[in-house]
């Protein structure tokens, strides 16, 4: 009996429907054409391509090999780190994501993740400030900067909350209500230009998480990403879990997520040196396997 | 010139008047008498004890040793880890918080901190359930369940919310906001039977940080403790930051904290593979000398 207000989730168990394959996930095992080949063979239909890998694999052809083989994309990765320490850097941060929009929009992707960048120079090793503030302010006024463009584009930005131990060098948005009050100070018509992707790494933590799924609404769930927190967890970076190996409740997510009328990929995204050593046909089958399980 | 409305802060930069040490941060190098020594020869006048440590040392024999010294105690860890796979654990949980209020009073500590748990077993590597919903509600009953106890000994207890890389195995409370969430709702008359214990490595990154600690108050800040987030981290337990080594805003954070009246200590607290392997001497002074610059 289905209760009344109570939407029943969609059925992973059989197939690979809403299955997405973020091309991080084998990026040490394979180069991006070999990825396109492996997950079309095993009839996965969508991947998120990583920009390094496209340029390398070259644009056109890659959007020529992805639509041959009958694949869609769920977003691609990324643009974002919009801090710096001078108005050079500011100013090359924009262009560099104007490029990133023209690439999605070349490769058909629905959206372009925004990974937003934290204190500038960190990820290098020496933060060329220490200002959270003032990073969280070049961020806001870099997707501001940025979303006329992607709207000509037709492309939206996803906004992806990154988890609070990346908070120094990698995004200093990591909340989704942190993402959300800036999806609403520079969307508030609510347009679809802006939104969030959701990666359950990044937020399973958060008691605030089911309200402000609920709060993002469709409109602004626009990438949803799985993997699973392993226990314990010994890198912070490059130690994250397949699906069913840690303590992420991935379903009770899901649910939240479809609850509002999310109908996109689950896009598994997992960095993991132990993942990287297996063979991309392991990686994948095992994508297969717990997609169909426990996500 | 002092700004109208804009509290000076303490000055931090001679002696040692506010310094205090939680004894975790020599745990590798010394017994708890022999902290105690060692901060007494160099004027430290306060220190953090954790319960191992004084159960080895003897609970009476600490107390008195700790009062001979002239030193006074910021604090006491820890109660907390109210978590639990069935109703035998939960009632193990609250008597051995009753045992660490017990000690904390005849320590003559200010308040018992309490690292609450997450998922039971998950510290033992097998977590019992996953359902983080669960575990918070857990949390909240067994510091409902300890109030009366720890009032009735005169002992605030302080929820000291943690990283959230560490949401899994060892503490479910995760925001500062998230901790004063349960303080309304446990002891909304402020009485100051419950409080927050703030720590700069836990809360650092929280885009909500400067509201939260506006929204406790005097009242429901315990206690500060302080160190450095260091860039990159390599582990998400022992590599902790001497202050200044890191990017936290430590200065900036103290004033939010002082600008609510807090008047207490800022208790260093280092859980460190590195500043383990120093001799005591040396970390006591380069804390003393930190506390004295920039923190």
């Amino acid at each position: 009996m289905r209760l009344p207000g109570r939407p029943v989730m969609r059925d992973f168990s059989r197939g690979t429907a809403h299955l997405s394959v973020n091309t991080a996930t084998l990026r040490k095992q394979l180069t991006l054409p070999g990825i396109v080949e492996a997950c079309a063979a095993r009839g996965i239909p969508a991947i998120c391509p990583w920009r390094d890998q496209v340029a390398a694999a070259g644009l056109d052809a890659t959007a020529r090999q992805i639509k041959d083989a009958g694949l869609v994309l769920s977003g691609y990765c990324r643009g974002g780190f919009f801090t710096a320490a001078d108005a050079a850097g500011l100013k090359a941060a924009l262009e560099d994501n104007r490029r990133a929009i023209d690439e999605a929009a070349t490769l058909g992707a629905p959206c372009l993740v925004l990974v937003v960048g934290a204190l500038p120079g960190a990820l290098q090793g020496t933060p060329a400030y220490t200002d959270m503030r003032l990073a969280r302010s070049q961020v806001v006024d870099g997707i501001a900067a940025s979303l006329d463009y992607a709207k000509a584009a037709k492309m939206p930005l996803a906004i992806e909350p990154l988890h609070p131990m990346q908070a120094a060098d990698r995004a200093c948005v990591n909340t989704l209500e942190q993402a959300l009050d800036i999806c609403d100070a520079l969307d508030p018509e609510r347009t679809g230009a802006l939104g969030v992707a959701l990666d359950t790494y990044h937020v399973w933590w958060d008691p605030k998480l089911e309200a402000q799924i609920a709060r993002a609404g469709k409109q602004r769930l626009t990438a949803y990403h799985i993997c699973d927190w392993l226990n314990p967890t010994r890198d912070l970076l490059n130690d994250r879990g397949m699906m069913g190996d840690g303590v992420i409740e991935l379903k009770k997510i899901r649910g939240w997520v479809e609850a509002v009328g999310y109908t996109g990929f689950a896009e598994v995204e997992i960095f993991s040196d132990r993942w990287w050593s297996l063979s991309a046909g392991e990686v994948l089958d095992t994508c297969i396997a717990r997609y169909q399980t426990v996500a």
